[in-house]
């Protein structure tokens, strides 16, 4: 097991990754510099990651490298904000050798060719204690277009893109070797858990048609009280309206109370919209022009009192799961 | 000792730090929004130190608040940029309790108030291991002036802002309760290794005035090292006139070597420059004026060899100390 110095992680992992970033001038000065692409906002984001805490340990490091840079991203996708860069902060711990270190710079490697970002600066030190990363996303959207928590109006459809609970239910799988074995959507949920798959190409298509939006990370239930709170707004989440995946839909099949870890679990890094009704068509237009699924859950309500989710008969629907009250 | 979760440290302490930063939406959204002013470029700078490893531990969290901030601030002090927010990524271990957290956080608004900056956004999470403290520097230079280490050319003058070695003489005061005991100066040096006091108000001044710009973290000596293997050159560092406070003269006094401790230890977070010497004049009428002390030390050669550091005769001078072969 060979761990290098500061210098010479540097010099052959990192510098590569800030090749297409001239305001990084190869990582060999103390700063970035970065300029501004003219009428724009700049959206910045920042996650921090603890070994054992905030992912297991386990994953392959390529997973993990992609994990952190999805779940920024997806917070800058939830600003409707077109990403360019990051930086990054690693303090790594004794497990983390070299091969390890190589492993997730070719996942973030990976990663800066999916998304079109790069790598800007940052710092890389040892820790005597678990592994902590941060990262840093930089995105930008039109002076003063970005969309926030507290933009919903009274009226508004709520929507989400993609599928639910996927991510939830895979984490089950990850920390229960023994559950669903044997279904086939098993590994697909799985990997959800481990690579998300934020539309981030898609999200700034939506500007100008969409009143609030957020990334759905804390689960779908947390994350419309959310922007009922931040709106002042309350909301009405019909359940059986939420998209499941088929592999999903399984799991529910076979175990009804995983219907609650979905809309409770979080970790789905989906968009969660609102909208004026008739902006629908045009926002459902253009997600199937590329070719997302997009889907009409609720919509905003003039009262304070939270979030209501109903069943397929209008009547409130009692969610029991501890994935749900977690919020 | 109580430790409260991720909302209420947000909620109690960190909110009321983002106050002056309308783009932060009170910390109540994903990401923040910046709109960068007109002709600027924006310096990045970050840091990431690990308790027990960067710092002892031992500080008091307002000394290491100030720390964090300004070790940051002296980054973006050297791209001569002017400092306006910052970000935060704490990863909190088991000592540091709400009585911790809360004294770090008034710290921070003491910085915040000597430095005009605000928080601008973060993370905030718990850790089983040692805490990792990871800020962000943002400022502004006028789009392109901003210096690198690289801008060096020959025949120009090399100069430090304020006294070298005072913190790498304080931290051996730091770590032996016995060095130094009675001398005059010892609290003074002590004081500067907690406190640094970079010259944030002062570097934009220097815009367009000097070439190749820097601040002194890792040694005088290993930093014009990286000034020289960034430009291509050499440099001549005339020992006899590199500016020492009274407190550290009095130490070296006492224990000669300890001027090798001074070149090499580091930690300095003074600006390290280079200028045209017929700009000199200039410089150090502008530094005066802000109350500075400045001095020129040397100058850059077309050699490639480094730097050959200089006795009062002009002769190389050996310098046998570890903190200088650190680098």
């Amino acid at each position: 097991m060979t761990i290098s110095g500061e210098f010479t992680r540097i010099d052959r992992w990192l510098r590569p990754l800030a090749d297409g970033f001239a305001g990084a001038a190869g990582l060999k000065d103390d700063a970035a510099f970065l300029t501004p692409p003219a009428g724009c906002d700049l959206v910045i984001t920042t996650d921090t990651m603890v070994a054992g805490v905030h992912y297991t340990g386990r994953e392959a490091p390529q997973d993990l490298a992609a994990k952190l840079v999805r779940v920024n991203l997806s917070d800058l996708a939830g600003k409707l904000a077109r990403p360019f860069g990051y930086t990054l902060n690693l303090a790594l711990g004794e497990g983390e050798d070299d091969a390890w270190f190589e492993a997730f710079c070719q996942g973030l490697a990976a990663e800066q060719d999916r998304y079109g970002i790069t790598l800007m600066g940052g710092d890389s030190v040892r820790t005597p204690g678990p592994a902590v990363l941060t990262l840093t996303g930089f995105g930008t959207v039109p002076a003063g277009q970005g969309p926030r928590r507290g933009d919903a109006r009274a009226g508004d459809a709520v929507l989400v893109t993609g599928t639910i609970g996927d991510a939830a239910i895979g984490l089950l799988a990850v920390q229960d070797p023994m559950f669903m074995t044997g279904l086939p959507g098993r590994e697909t949920l799985v990997a959800a858990y481990y690579r998300p798959d934020p539309p981030v190409a898609f999200a700034p298509e939506l500007l100008g048609l969409v009143h609030a939006s957020m990334d759905i990370s804390d689960g779908l239930a947390a994350d419309l009280a959310h922007i009922c709170e931040a709106s002042g707004l309350g909301a009405r989440l019909h359940a059986p309206r939420v998209p499941v995946s088929d592999a999903a839909a399984a799991a529910i099949a076979d175990h009804p109370d995983l219907f609650a870890q979905a809309l409770g679990g979080g970790d789905d890094y989906q968009l969660l919209l609102t909208a004026a009704p008739d902006a629908v068509p045009q926002i459902e237009h253009a997600a199937a022009t590329a070719g997302l699924r997009i889907t009409v859950i609720g919509e905003m309500t003039d009262g304070q009192d939270g979030v209501a989710i109903l069943d397929q008969d209008g009547r409130p629907l009692t969610l029991a799961s501890a994935g749900y009250t977690h919020f």
